[in-house]
């Protein structure tokens, strides 16, 4: 795509920005347009931390996944090899990201049954999880 | 985009992904194609959580980093209201999420001119700060 037909899409995007939520007390938001607007980000950590094996069987394991369309973007990764800072949390080895188009969405992919399978195969490879789900008031994506 | 051309674009961007590259030791990643792999996820605690004030500062200032072209894709929310299970961490307020093209534009984005004035402008805002650097090894974006 063209920077110029982006940047329309962009605007036609925001234009079309209608609907105005409330989904904390004490804030109004208005979800960015055109993205899914539902961010669910977790991190594993494994039980055995250097096991090239086990963190492939995981990252085999929420490719998978990708097989719920729910989920409208699925990023499945590992620790990346960024400098090490006081505020940089390196003690996880993979993670998922997923973008949903809204809260049902997330909470009906938990009970999928793709979902159910992979936590029933894999969840015996990791000590730790950490869920983060965000709700994004603004995206730029270009 | 349609659906085919997008299923079109996709698989031009996997027949693309030619290289090969190590980032850990011990694994062989190839790094997923035609979207940025680097992720760079920041979770901000307030020093007055429940400051509807403090919180739209602290957005205002995340959105001034869009206009840092080394950030391929920003976006800056507030905890969703998903189901509090007890892997959720939902003792944040505010995050960015950042995608990069590779290593070097992270870390070059650390030094950039409005990265530093966000910082000194916003960081009487938050009491923690938690960061996530992801490679990505897969995707599916539709």
């Amino acid at each position: 795509m063209k920077r110029s037909s982006r940047r329309a899409f962009i605007g036609k995007g925001e234009a079309a920005a209608g609907a105005v939520l409330t989904a904390t007390p004490g804030i109004i938001m208005t979800p960015a347009a055109e993205r899914p607007p539902i961010i669910h980000h977790v991190f594993f950590w494994l039980k055995n931390p250097t096991s090239t094996a086990d963190r492939d069987s995981l990252v085999a394991g929420l490719k998978t996944l990708a097989g719920i369309p729910l989920i409208k973007e699925l990023y499945v990764g590992v620790l990346a090899d960024t400098e090490k800072r006081d505020v940089v949390d390196a003690s996880w080895q993979v993670s998922e990201l997923m973008f949903f188009t809204d809260l049902s969405g997330q909470a009906n992919y938990q009970q999928h049954p793709l979902h159910l399978e992979f936590v029933k195969n894999c969840s015996h490879l990791w000590a730790r999880v950490v869920v983060y789900d965000a709700m994004n008031l603004f995206n730029r994506t270009s």
